[in-house]
């Protein structure tokens, strides 16, 4: 049976709305937080709650989906097989806990590999950026824009001071020439947001040396819809079942910073 | 006479958010930009609309009182004797170009060399960053909490990674360590108000190479009233008539990150 994409969007966004409110409640308690894979790879028992959030909607509602949730509520996956939702419940964990601001709910739905519905909703400035694969994106009502291209020295990207000190990063000079090239550099600490903001032409591009799917994966349906381009550094599609590397622009920047700074590891 | 600092805040306030819809208007024409002293050193004919709104408002309501601005509108100051105004009119003219998005009005009113009243307004969000010298300083209606201190190595500091690439930078390896040692890096583009967000508790710290008065006056009242640092790299107090490094902190973070990683030039 064809799913409708449009409703589904509808459903996609109620919960959204319902899950930030959730997650502005938890901000009145104390928020207890724990490492994942590195000290400053934060988890609290929000992100947790808000993923459980909707597996139990989805379950119930549409038991033939899959799951794919930073969280690792579900079952892993082998495939974007079916339709599969793609969630990131807090991206940004890091300024959820510090700031209490700028972090944002990822919500994706894939059908057979292909990005149908995404919305990111950066919950404490009430901006929901969404997208119906076909029909246009949106920050709240109103559509975007087509992105106005311009050079790379007058461009802005998005990228983490982090990645240019690393000892151990293989792209740290590449990267270190192109942020000598452009114009300036931004960092706002959620990935799914900086990917919107390309969409929504407040970056001409992000730059990430790690990314997992759900990072991504509903701001891809956004690029999509206003023709921007997402790929590995070596300008490979996005592989969903690993982490990788994601350089996303404006058509022909991506092109340019894939082709002459990180498209070959140094 | 003495001034009234609580009446002369409300005065400041009232115009402030006067220029905002005047910037807001502007938007929906296109904008004129020039570059000043790089081609990436931007203004528009906003910002000196803007600079000129304060300018006349103080000059009739104010008349013994000084003014010192970033476009110049005003004649120099050799000192900050007496009441001086020290108006960014938007600071972050990159990002109000680029994103219309991410930019501030600055207000500050500084009497005998001391900073008594601060606004940074971030037009778009709707978030004002305010304070009188000794009745605290509030995001809106919400008085700030006083800062909690966090180690170095789970610190968030503002940041322009451009300061981490560029060859004459004396202070780029210094920068690079400190970007290695602590948790994050964020750059939003307007260092008004990431002063504003060290006060507002959203950054731990906050860097920069080359600011000018404008660019720090206000956010200085802020941090004062919660008790945050703010000087040169060296640890000296900033001088209101020339450019400088600056670096801003909560008090021991300031402290060790002026001993232990910029306080000596390399």
């Amino acid at each position: 049976m064809a799913e409708d994409w449009l409703e589904l969007e509808k459903k996609a966004r109620e919960w959204t709305y319902e899950a930030a409110n959730l997650v502005k409640e938890s901000l009145a308690n104390p928020i207890h937080i724990e490492s994942k894979s590195n000290p400053n790879d934060l988890v609290t028992e929000v992100d947790r709650a808000i993923e459980s959030f909707f597996f139990h909607k989805i379950q119930n509602e549409y038991p033939e989906h899959f799951f794919l949730g930073e969280e690792g509520i579900a079952d892993e996956l082998e495939s974007l097989g079916g339709t599969v939702w793609i969630i990131d419940p807090i991206d940004g964990t890091m300024n959820f806990v510090h700031q209490k601001y700028n972090f944002s709910i990822s919500v994706a739905i894939y059908h057979e590999s292909q990005g149908m519905v995404g919305l990111v909703y950066d919950v404490m400035n009430d901006e929901l950026f969404h997208a119906v694969r076909g029909h246009g994106a949106y920050l709240n009502n109103e559509e975007f824009l087509p992105v106005k291209e311009r050079p790379l020295h007058e461009s802005i990207i998005g990228l983490n001071a982090k990645w240019l000190v690393q000892e151990k990063n293989a792209y740290r000079n590449p990267l270190r020439a192109l942020v000598r090239d452009v114009r300036s550099i931004r960092s706002y600490g959620s990935a799914a947001l900086e990917i919107a903001y390309v969409a929504a032409d407040r970056l001409d591009g992000y730059i990430s040396v790690n990314l997992s799917p759900w990072d991504y994966a509903a701001g891809l349906v956004l690029l999509e819809e206003v023709g921007c381009k997402a790929s590995t550094f070596r300008g490979e599609p996005l592989d969903f079942m690993k982490p990788s590397t994601v350089i996303v622009g404006k058509p022909q920047l991506h092109k340019e910073m894939v082709s002459s700074y990180v498209g070959e590891e140094l």
